[in-house]
């Protein structure tokens, strides 16, 4: 998830006061409609020390009405507060109907302390994720808008803004112990944000994780998610935002772009008698996929023939050997290939299979749902095609058409697709707890060399019964396909089921990186090999 | 829960008759409108063994269409489904758009057993309701119409159907070692059965629990509970069934009368491209409600006046010790009053904090929500006056109001109201889990003593102010009320939370009773004290 974030995004100076004043003049407006639709909304800050949370929240509350306003500060519970169950605290910050609640810092910062310095254990840790959860859904059925927010920046960053601060007396205070701590922890708090990041992602209460290197960019970037969102929710979006942001803010570098669902803009929460509107309707996602993860792979590096005939050697002696591991140790593999059309993926697919038992691994070519599998839920196709301990499952192509194919074709509603990254990541926790490896490859590469390839096809007889009508189709959809790919690396890239996004313009780098991620993997979780 | 059902509840055969037949046919046209909806449609036996399910899905199939069908029987997980996640052979067991499939034993089965043969640790249990609320979930988002069955005896009735079986050779082979074991351990299956109930009753995948002493009475139960879900989630439901059934099947003793909501009879799932519509529908709550609690209460009991004083003086003084540990041992307890106008509520409540200290505990008195509680979630005015640790929080009425007063006099919609059972259940668990001590009492009188206690009141000068015009209204609703009330205390009585009928006829019998559940179940909790 988060290393898939951009952290060099940046807003100049210019563009960053053209828009604020702009944001802030929609934000007070959007503060009046909630009080007049009388809907509750939440605004979670949280994020690495030293991410200007508080400076963010200053910026946001400005210009707005401080009676419909609450901010919160959570700090670590009172002795008092610890006599009531834990989310007490939070019960009495919720907002009454009408009003904007913000918390620097949440009912987050309490479970992520306790997971990182006091070291609960899973079960706890699940059952606070539980809680969570049935908290932020009971306050959704209710008509409360819930945005969480997570502020990014990496270690390196962090230790260097710790420096500042600390060489200033006037603001040396505000680099604490527990800052620190964080710091020397960086990555073991990293990988509990993430999986708590995975396990409270809903649609009804998302979250936006965003790239903060940049001051300027990422509090443009919070003020656009809160417009955009409180607008869809509140009935406001008439002209769909796409528009207004290519316009205003995607010139500077940042895409916001989101198709609206047409459902989710019907306002359908207006309340005339205090009493909120039906179920917890999910929020529309917020750009969570500023992150351009697609846009930043180097596609120049490339493999010699030479080299490229050493490892490919070493790495497939060596999964051989993996493959029975796998069957000793009684562990199911599942590898997921998704990517670009003629991007390698069946290349690849062969370069593992070359070598390892016949038996002991399958490979399902996804196409579209047929005949029973068209007849039930979308995961039902790979709920019966998931390998059984000791062997391995290949997908070419897999359940993320749900996200991809399925989202840009329109042949899954808006709710459905943005339902499915939570569905994925519990399906996937599911194999993951069940003892499965899963490893996941997005093979990129540029449209240009794709271009390149389909002409090949066309031209190598032996290769044209691979380039379809479809495939040109495709094609003409890039931008739409790259948006739905980054927020899919984004929603889905978990601790327990990573993507690997694998630079494919040169086919021999490639399959080495795949081979290698596989290898490596299968070592981590099985022991490692000696040739 | 379970104990809240009247095991007596008998059927005779010539309506048995009168009935089966019409709703076989019912159930047949329903099965083609499934079909022409694709809609899929899980129906799941669980119970007691001995309750014949076998036999009840026979008599359901016999005039169906087999093609549009599956029956899945499930036993313990053959050795190559347990290389799978546990879920695996479950998901392939889902039925496809338009199917019907019934489940003799399910996924209940599985955790019931590793939760009482195998003592699986708590969190491991807990894991698996999250999978299966997971599931079902993701089933329910996708169309499909779950209905869950738990067929209801009691020990000794299975112990005697036992005996009756194992004594003639033919039918001696049907009683399992493990149908044994169950018995034997009946007391602590019915504990885990409570609790799994609990924890996975959703508005989208909702349990009826059955009394099943009388297979007739089962039979025809289960029946009008499936046609009665289906037509209202296809939209059948034109004419309100509460009509037909009061004039079919209540007259022969059991009320199944539901009002309906309307927004769910509007048929929201009906599909044209094979793509279900929006999100889990909360499926019309089936009756449950067959328990008539109330109806079954011996309002006839009563305690002399020598008695009442000796027991009072010494429950008091128990409790005052009591008192004193809640606060040393640093225990939350909830006392939670519920009942009919003028039953009694107030005169138990002063006898529970008569001796008492003072600064232990606080009454709250709840009327209708104002102010902040009005602008808040329903719960919000309970979350703020919960008690800290070492405190008596006692609640005069109390979050109930949301499933008795908001919905007979229609404050709350249907779908919050309906939802608010799986709320309150979650709520009072965080409660539990966080260590606090529940009791919730029913004060239960007659409506001929209510009127007699309401004329008093009117003509007792120091009394009058108690009887307010909403007192009088109210009377007029008593049968709506007392259905509300039988679904509450089947739906909510959790092994966690048990609910406490008090027959109040006798204000002397209710108030020792109240009294000695609260001294049993904190001597339970904190020890027992001696005088």
């Amino acid at each position: 998830m988060l290393d898939q974030l951009d952290l060099d995004r940046t807003l100049d100076k210019h563009d960053y006061k053209r828009h604020l004043g702009e944001l802030q003049l929609r934000l007070y407006d959007l503060q009046q409609a909630l009080f007049e639709a009388r809907r509750p909304a939440m605004i979670v800050f949280e994020g690495w020390a030293g991410t200007s949370k508080v400076g963010t929240i200053g910026l946001l509350t400005r210009r707005l009405d401080p009676r419909g306003l609450r901010v919160h500060s959570v700090t670590p519970p009172r002795t008092y507060e610890t006599m009531y169950p834990w989310l007490y605290r939070f019960w009495l910050k919720t907002p009454s109907y009408g009003q904007l609640a913000l918390f620097d810092r949440s009912w987050y910062r309490q479970v992520l302390a306790e997971r990182t310095t006091e070291k609960t254990a899973t079960a706890e840790w699940r059952s606070r994720c539980e809680d969570i959860v049935s908290f932020e859904r009971q306050l959704a059925d209710d008509g409360t808008i819930i945005l969480k927010f997570w502020l990014h920046i990496d270690r390196k960053e962090q230790a260097r803004r710790f420096r500042k601060l600390a060489a200033d007396p006037l603001t040396a205070w505000q680099v604490t112990s527990e800052d620190r701590w964080q710091n020397k922890h960086y990555n073991a708090v990293y990988a509990a944000v993430e999986d708590l990041i995975a396990r409270t992602d809903t649609p009804y209460a998302p979250w936006s994780l965003l790239p903060a290197t940049d001051k300027r960019f990422a509090r443009i970037a919070v003020f656009e998610t809160i417009t955009t969102a409180l607008e869809t929710q509140l009935g406001l979006a008439a002209t769909p935002r796409a528009d207004r942001q290519d316009e205003a803010f995607d010139a500077s570098g940042a895409s916001f772009r989101r198709s609206l669902a047409p459902a989710q803009a019907s306002g359908a929460h207006a309340t005339a008698n205090g009493h909120a509107a039906p179920g917890a309707t999910a929020i529309e996602m917020p750009p969570m996929a500023v992150s351009g993860v697609l846009r930043r792979a180097d596609l120049s590096q490339k493999l010699e023939q030479k080299a490229y005939d050493h490892e490919l050697t070493e790495l497939q002696a060596k999964l051989h050997l993996l493959g029975f591991q796998v069957y000793t140790q009684k562990r199911p593999v599942v590898l997921v290939f998704e990517g670009w059309d003629a991007a390698g993926k069946g290349g690849a697919i062969k370069r593992i299979t070359e070598k390892l038992d016949p038996r002991s691994y399958v490979v399902h070519a996804i196409a579209a749902p047929a005949g029973d599998d068209k007849a039930h839920h979308y995961l039902y196709r790979f709920w019966r095609r998931l390998p059984p301990q000791g062997n391995i499952g290949i997908f070419d192509r897999s359940w993320y058409g749900r996200v991809l194919v399925e989202r840009v074709e329109g042949f899954a509603r808006a709710d459905e697709w943005q339902r499915a990254f939570a569905e994925i990541n519990e399906f996937e926790r599911q194999l993951v707890e069940f003892g499965t490896i899963v490893c996941k490859f997005w093979l990129h590469i540029s449209p240009e060399e794709q271009l390149r390839r389909f002409e090949e096809r066309q031209n190598v007889r032996y290769k044209a019964w691979k380039l379809t009508d479809e495939d040109w189709r495709n094609r003409e959809k890039w931008p739409q396909y790259a948006e739905a790919t980054d927020e899919m690396l984004l929603r889905t890239s978990t601790p327990a089921a990573p993507w690997t996004v694998v630079e494919s313009e040169d086919k021999r780098f490639a399959r080495v990186k795949v081979l290698r991620t596989v290898v490596r993997r299968l070592e981590e979780e099985l022991g490692p090999i000696k040739l």
